[in-house]
């Protein structure tokens, strides 16, 4: 059938669209959802029908703006449109809905629709949840892993070996990044680390670091970065690593499950080219993995999965029950981080914990000593002189100063009514406060703690304190802490009572899909 | 956040809908797919947020027409926009992600938002994904059942009792419901039929029925006909029975599964008041329902899951592996069901297998040898006057002839080339050359067989001729059966090869959404 182009002003997000009215869509004998090959001098696609009784007219066809610039459509062009059948991929995800499992190709086939926009976000939905509730294989995972490398950008560096770490996150106030990338470059070693923004948290590292550096960078001015100096906290959204994953997430997000996990993560490790990995598995209530023996299960399929991979993979199973270090907002965190490499603060667990992360790194490359070693770095002040090369190479301020970053001006403390310690900081609480502040967007809120577990309080003493880079958001969260109690519980060495529990609780649970 | 309202000139499908730009919505702390509330003037409504980076300009929201009529919006009007949480329906929804089932408030719970559009496409597809990969219980079944109908329109008749009878579809040229309404009714019994219209077949009973009357009558309309004839053969997709139901169908037609069958059956049978019920369940290859054991576990369920909802009823397996009659196509099947009740033609089949389902109601009710009384009402002609008086109240023309009804003007005779019987017809590629001659959508298009399964066939024979509207579409049809072989196999009565397998063949699976 020749249908006239109407091109719209819609994008589609790197799906291909056309908007048939119903009468030509019968006369065709497709539905909403269904699919149509265009054609025009030779160029060919394939896309997705919707259907409207009114918003194009018979003899027309809308089409997005992905449709419009790769056929080069004018408004009036005839092109020629004809029924097409669904792809294969979609038999591979019915197989997957039934239980079955998918080898290499037909995961291959998936991926390659995804990445390529040929398949609809309800035929993504399915494949997620089956993958949700059946679970996916060791070698299904690898597959993934490989077919989302294959179908995005690879990093390809020169030099040799590759370190990387990562987090699968869940902890609040976790600049640990900021300090590992500059201990290990700093001695010699190449860690390309890619980060993310916040999707649930208060602050991603690329949120943490864009604080102190431009972080959106390309693949070819990442690459010249990491040559240059070792090192790079870049942000990996920018990058197309695994562009299958980027979609899947925007799927997941809704849905509040995460079946994809372990492949996303390492397909973007394997891209990069990291040979040695560390992974961070932060642990405890309010985390995304509450138990020890949750942890190892977890940890064993990321070595098992590496290994299919390629990756010499290692964990590290951490304490996750209260923020790391006393800040929790993009910039209160970034400027933590440069006051614990200046050395002019002095923040016990976050040292710790990037001690033992580059520690074991360094370990997996033969060094000895690896936490020792690192500690050495951070206290002879060369990590912070790799920082601040590699804030230049980034094209940021290399003698940027901890009171140079911004903090938001509004700000409000509270203080303790009672005498004790405290027993307990809620991590999802905590984040909800650090939102309504106004983080992970305005880079200047969030929240500094006075106080952490086991500190002992007297009446009067700072608990935290709130920044907002607006007052109306200071205000909300004021009142939200103020009808819904405070996130630190403080309380007798011995008291046993955390709460009444009168009426039905509201069901209240987090997801955390950061990676 | 107040912004300005930019009415599209896009419709939703009954789904809430807005477009944010993204400075807006990372302002407002919402992605793609979250929900904010609007409120203008006291009035209040959830939507559904779209992000873009141009679309629409910061300061701005652009409404779909559901939104902007609802709201009463003009162009430039402010309005308050907050975040909203996600439905409680999602929290139960990935309960049986995980495998749960759910109890009736749940299932009310999700039934009403998807009714009411307050679900996304994302969130409807892992439900029906959940319910296919874990399956229903009876009590869920019959939970979804009552809630689609308390979300829905209703029949309410005075007539007492009810009768009803349904396909779960699947056979070619089922043309049964044609003549069993008018014999059921001719005895004095209420049976008010909706039918579907096709969606992967060459006609449903809408399609066929229409070729004789109006078949899009609103519910007062439908419940006027039924008072003052007995019965009617109306479309159920205007009707609003289970509103829940026709978004389902949208989902699940790209994945081709259908979870939904019983609950969206017995919902619609539930909302016109249906107390006695037949289901016939066509078996054989071909159909749906491919053995008698598997068609025995499904009449098990309907029978239980009516006992439940306070419906008796009984199922009638039926002989499917060849088309009803000898036409396929809405008008060439209308004429052959009027041609079957004027007694000017002989269609044994046809005859058989509506007695026996009529016969099956009359006995439901008391009545006893149904089979024959039905055989008598045709044979002295008062089912013919019967539908006479349906055709005239649904406002068609009471005095059709056979020959009024139009057929498709092109045509052309396959003629057998060798001697034989006919060893089977293959009803999927049967099917797939009827929509390739334009049916359902034009009504003259079809299929009229010469021979069915056993009959002699000597060399020159006719075998069967295809009718179109459109002389394209009739070149097309012709192509495919000389390309791809006929859907009629004549061979030697002991003949024993049917086909030899020489070369992957390609895997091309028949999904019959029609309920």
């Amino acid at each position: 059938m020749k249908l006239k182009a109407k091109p719209l002003s819609l994008e589609a997000g790197g799906k291909w669209i056309v908007v048939l009215n119903e009468v030509d869509a019968e006369e065709l004998g497709v539905k909403s959802l269904s699919r149509v090959n265009l054609s025009l001098d030779g160029k060919k696609v394939t896309a997705i029908v919707n259907t409207t009784s009114y918003f194009i007219n018979s003899g027309w066809i809308g089409t997005y703006r992905e449709v419009t610039s790769y056929l080069g459509l004018r408004e009036g062009v005839e092109i020629d449109v004809t029924p097409s059948p669904p792809p294969r991929s979609i038999q591979h995800i019915r197989e997957k809905l039934r239980g079955r499992s998918l080898d290499k190709d037909a995961i291959y086939d998936i991926i390659y629709d995804v990445a390529h926009g040929n398949l609809s976000e309800i035929e993504i939905t399915a494949f997620i949840a089956s993958l949700h509730m059946y679970g996916l294989s060791l070698e299904e995972a690898a597959a993934l892993s490989e077919a989302m490398v294959a179908t995005g950008e690879k990093l390809e560096l020169k030099r040799k070996p590759i370190l990387d770490k990562h987090s699968i996150g869940g902890v609040p106030g976790d600049k640990t990044t900021l300090i590992v990338v500059p201990i290990v470059a700093s001695l010699g070693y190449t860690i390309p680390k890619t980060s993310s923004r916040a999707i649930t948290s208060a602050a991603g590292t690329a949120d943490r670091a864009e604080a102190i550096m431009p972080v959106s960078l390309s693949i070819s001015e990442m690459r010249e970065v990491v040559e240059k100096t070792g090192g790079c906290i870049v942000w990996g959204g920018a990058l197309h690593l695994a562009p299958a994953d980027d979609i899947f997430v925007n799927i997941e997000r809704p849905l509040q499950i995460d079946p994809l996990l372990l492949p996303s993560i390492m397909a973007k490790k394997k891209a990069v080219g990291a040979e040695y990995l560390v992974v961070d598995i932060p642990t405890g209530r309010g985390t995304k993995v509450k138990t020890i023996g949750e942890a190892n299960l977890l940890a064993k399929d990321f070595i098992r999965l590496g290994s299919l991979l390629g990756i010499k993979a290692k964990c590290c199973i951490t304490y996750g029950e209260q923020p790391i270090g006393f800040t929790v907002g993009p910039a209160l965190e970034a400027k933590e981080a440069l006051e614990l490499l200046s050395m002019s603060k002095y923040i016990p667990d976050l040292l710790d914990k990037a001690c033992n992360i580059a520690g074991m790194l360094l370990e997996s490359v033969g060094r000895e000593d690896g936490y020792n070693m690192a500690l050495a770095a951070v206290k002879r002040g060369i990590a912070l002189s790799k920082l601040r090369e590699i804030i230049e190479a980034q094209g940021g301020d290399p003698n940027i100063k901890p009171e140079d970053i911004a903090i938001g001006e509004c700000k409000y403390t509270f203080r303790s009514t009672r005498k004790g310690v405290v027993l307990w900081i809620d991590n999802n609480r905590l984040v909800e406060v650090a939102r309504s502040l106004g983080a992970p967007k305005d880079k200047g809120a969030g929240v500094e703690l006075h106080k952490k577990v086991g500190d002992a309080v007297e009446p009067g003493d700072m608990l935290f304190t709130l920044y907002a880079e607006k007052e109306y958001k200071l205000d909300y969260a004021i009142k939200e802490i103020e009808e819904e109690g405070a996130f630190i519980g403080v309380g007798g060495y011995m008291d046993m009572l955390i709460q009444k529990v009168e009426e039905i609780p509201v069901y209240s649970r987090t997801f955390i899909l950061e990676r």
